[in-house]
């Protein structure tokens, strides 16, 4: 029989504890201060998962332990064992590419956002963040060009999912009745299809599958020596795609492909699809924040032509993942993602909050306040912040390629376009399976060795390489 | 002319300097202790939009300042700004039904999470996510019952997204060659169709419309008194949606709907979907937390048979959002939602290492190491921490259920499965509409005095009411 609600016992009472939360906060405080305070040079210790898997079952209770509870010296083993068997990422010994650590201030801010614990899809739950995504379009804005206004911007969780819904809403846009009637929707037009830079990230080529349309109906536009996609041979394929019986109706370009960081020629593109009715879609994650340097914006040049752009602040504007801003040109495309009303959470009758709410524009409905750690950053230091640690990774970047040049036995694939640069170790005469195989045996060493993070990949096209960093 | 890299300059330092992140959390430490001990009575303090919006835009640097950097007064003015516009999930005057206040050690944890920036997609780049994520799983599973070693889990960006993910499994699983051919494959087998209870998430109808099925191939299954699926006319709509030149390939259930938090009856949903080699998903992302609690556990009786779950943490686990895992019967169909392969993440040879990686099992490449908030607390309290606070808030909803029956002006519309429990105000003889119009004139007022939050929501169903909490 129930006897009715009963006031929490020890253990919610201890959770809650305000003294403990100061004191479990101030033991990890003092951990992650010495963690960023080490400036010694580290990269990954690499562990085998059944060791660590012992130890961390060697810190938790147990269900025969009478006393559970908060135990500090418990949590101060816990935290130096996820310190110690991270990446290194504020270590000089850091070399990956498309993860950065994160400025300190962007975790503290996120920490209050962990608490608070804001559903930032809607403005009654998240009133600040929503506000503030507002204000950081607009900020942004500047940099692509677009009349105040008339465009729009919505965070979601990482550059894979903005890339998702991007597609989408240039399917449900060009393809009418597929949202209803399906995404193969054919209407004797052509079935469908998806025209992307071979060497676009694979969350792009995903969508196919995801979305229906089918792998099948993926037109991979061949790339240029700068592993850009060919403008020259842009207008043939889709031609030929046609001739299959396909209607393009997205190309999806990369500012920063995942492999070399280039840049696809934007202007020419928009030129091409805008003439056909075709959605441009700018794949930004990695390299969009070049966008707010004066020295290196030029490599987005014609930007405003795109329908909708992705830009990952998580990597290249340091903060913590995910963090990703999605932008449309047109405001109102920002409602073709996806069609649907739920009584809970979008209001009958929009007003001036609910006209914030973004939660029909995202696949999220529960969604972390994840610009709060950007605008901080950007309200502390404006632009000047980002645009100094950009044109430095940038800078030395090309710094390392020139001195790689010099050297006989190393080779290098392509020109830095941004902070990425894929080399490899060849010296004298290694068949290209040869060489494939001694960078794999000199990554792995490197890596055994703990003091160098240096992350890899297979580039097809002359040369081949194997590292990149 | 590039003259080399150069050591960064004032700013960048300024961002990274250790004293300074010293100094920027203990003010924020100290602000949020405070927020967390005010147990007063509040609710939501709404403000309008352009007034918030002027707020945020003072606290920010303008270009034209010439001192820009770290200004500790400004970043408290920030934090009081959010913490204030928040909704206070800690106050007592909190009844929303979705988010809940976090654990404070859960957020301290996510701390460190926000600063190591790992995505935890792979194995090398967050060890210690990855190996938690197999001990939670096998935690979990005690309750759920599965054989060891055949079943698995994986951690997602919200349940929305884990419920995308379980779909595309069961379609790329059960409709062959619709990854490559198109969502609307049909081989003469029928039209691929996704069978739905009438009151499921908005998150699992979208996905008709997502994944180009089309909504229109979306079967929704009638519901009962009890607002659960009604298991006497599922096998019928099945055969008439198959009459209709349907082929249904996935059920989609849910453990605690959003609405009232009905729990569908799993085990003779499992028999009739077993049956027809249809898939069994079940949306848990609300009530799978029950399965904590030994009191509660029987409402999820049956789960053993679906072929998927979701379960979010960040609900009924109190942990920052999002933490969403999703489970799988047999752990080999963990690998069917998404079918690619990518150099720079997908190892070509799998290792010990590699083989705990999940980025090809995921939508996500970035992804946070969600499971570490969760895993800290099971780690420190054991399971009964979570079934204490769970049966604790079932218990007040039913206190609130038995007060508001003895009341003659105020309606329920159910009886309270777990947290949720909807309720009206209707004095004397007030019509559907009227009634409805007077609570959201009641709500909005409780509202604007800001001293309780209660959420509201339509439904269709004997009695209508409006307020759920």
């Amino acid at each position: 029989m129930d006897h009715g609600a009963r006031i929490p016992s020890g253990l919610t009472l201890d959770a809650f504890n305000i003294q403990q939360f100061r004191e479990s906060s101030e033991a990890t405080l003092a951990r992650l201060e010495k963690h960023l305070a080490d400036a010694s040079i580290r990269g990954l210790e690499l562990t085998e998962p059944a060791q660590l898997t012992r130890a961390a079952r060697s810190l938790m209770t147990t269900e025969r332990e009478h006393v559970a509870g908060y135990d500090e010296a418990k949590l101060n083993a816990i935290i130096d064992l996820y310190l110690k068997t991270g990446i290194q990422v504020h270590s000089p010994g850091y070399m990956g590419r498309q993860f950065s650590g994160t400025f300190p201030l962007a975790g503290v801010v996120d920490f209050v956002s962990s608490l608070v614990s804001q559903p930032s899809s809607f403005y009654e739950a998240a009133q600040l963040p929503n506000v503030v995504e507002k204000i950081m379009a607009d900020e942004f804005n500047r940099f692509i060009g677009w009349p105040a206004g008339s465009f729009a911007m919505v965070t979601t969780s990482g550059g894979s999912l903005a890339n998702l819904t991007a597609i989408l809403a240039a399917r449900n846009d060009r393809v009418p009745g597929s949202w209803s009637e399906g995404g193969a929707a054919d209407h004797g037009r052509g079935r469908p299809a998806l025209a992307v830079g071979a060497d676009v990230h694979y969350s792009v080529s995903r969508t196919a599958g995801v979305m229906g349309i089918g792998e099948a109906q993926l037109v991979r536009l061949p790339l240029n020596r700068r592993h850009q996609i060919d403008v020259d041979r842009v207008v043939p394929e889709l031609e030929a795609a046609q001739r299959r019986g396909l209607r393009v109706f997205c190309l999806v370009a990369s500012a920063g492909t995942t492999s070399v960081s280039a840049f696809d020629p934007l202007r020419e593109l928009a030129e091409i699809t805008r003439e056909r009715g075709i959605w441009l879609h700018v794949d930004g994650a990695h390299g969009a924040s070049l966008l707010v340097s004066d020295e290196l914006r030029w490599k987005l040049d014609g930007i405003d032509g795109a329908d909708s752009l992705t830009w990952d602040a998580h990597k290249m504007m340091f903060t913590p993942a995910p963090c990703t801003m999605l932008f449309y040109r047109d405001k109102d495309k920002s409602r073709s993602p996806f069609h649907q009303w739920a009584s809970y959470v979008f209001d009958e009758e929009p007003d001036v909050y609910t006209a914030l709410d973004s939660g029909g524009k995202t696949l999220e409905c529960t969604k972390r306040p994840m610009i709060m750690p950007l605008w901080v950053l950007w309200a502390m230091y404006g632009r000047a912040l980002f645009a100094e640690k950009i044109e430095y990774l940038c800078r030395l970047t090309r710094d390392v390629h020139r001195i790689l040049l010099a050297e006989p036995d190393f080779e290098t694939t392509h020109w830095p376009e941004a902070n990425i640069l894929c080399f490899r170790y060849r010296p004298g005469a290694l068949s290209d399976s040869e060489a494939h195989r001694l960078q794999i045996a000199i990554r792995d060493r490197v890596k055994a060795r703990g003091t160098f993070f240096i992350s890899k990949v297979d580039i097809a096209g002359p040369p081949p390489c194997a590292w990149c960093s």
